[in-house]
């Protein structure tokens, strides 16, 4: 038996931790910046959440079943603060409905998220928060440039 | 016995694939623009990296006696892109030979690694980890700022 360096309940703590952080800096973001302010060659901060709303879901249903449905591209339905807010929020409550149904051989089990790429359950997990906290942190320089404090990193 | 979602070997791996995309994204940066762009209000990547270098150590040293001893600060002794690195480089083989050597039992262990912070060990090692990605994040846009490709943030 390996040892356990995380539990399935430690993982869904920690996630709904960054969930907050990055609730908390797309508040501090105005809405006009939210939606237009970007650095050269890159996405705007509500593009980016976009894209974790959009992906989310399908990776905890995979997660599940084995059987992974990637949509084709972000879903860009939120057009004010409010909707990206609600769309977030909507997801984490997925998140948090989801991850402890996962059945508890899969995190370490090998699959194949994406054509080619193999690896543990835990990974394509571990991935996607990855994923949220470095484009929060992008979101934290464009918060600098816009002459804007982002919360604390530490505060979860 | 909780539900194993990510083993000490997997957590290694998952830790030296980040090093490594940290590493490829110092690399990218041309020396001067390293030690010296900075976003209003924000350090530059070359502190952040020296941050990183600082604090390994003593986080994984921690995990594996329970003594949390601290730096002050930030140490900075890299004054060119060849020594950052090779700080970097050093600091990436004591997290290879360290990391195995804490117990198995200390994971899951409550601990205390800042005076009234107190988390299972492998929340302290998920979040110095988060903190390179979060760091890394900026570099990116640091690197988009000064018309740069930052490396592909998939490849490990």
């Amino acid at each position: 038996m390996p040892t356990i360096a995380l539990t399935p309940a430690q993982l869904l703590e920690h996630w709904l931790g960054h969930r907050r952080l990055t609730r908390r800096t797309i508040e501090v973001f105005p809405e006009p910046a939210l939606f237009a302010h970007h650095a050269p060659g890159m996405r705007t901060f509500a593009d980016m959440v976009a894209e974790l709303n959009t992906f989310l879901v399908p990776t905890l249903l995979g997660a599940i079943s084995g059987a992974w449905h990637w949509p084709t591209g972000t879903r860009r339905d939120a057009t004010t603060k409010d909707d990206l807010l609600r769309a977030f929020d909507g997801v984490s409550g997925e998140l948090e409905r989801l991850l402890p149904s996962i059945p508890e051989t899969r995190f370490l089990e090998i699959d194949e998220p994406l054509p080619g790429r193999r690896e543990p359950v835990i990974a394509s997990l571990l991935y996607f928060i990855d994923n949220e906290v470095h484009h929060r942190a992008q979101g934290y320089v464009y918060l600098r440039q816009l002459g804007l404090e982002p919360p604390p990193f530490y505060r979860r």
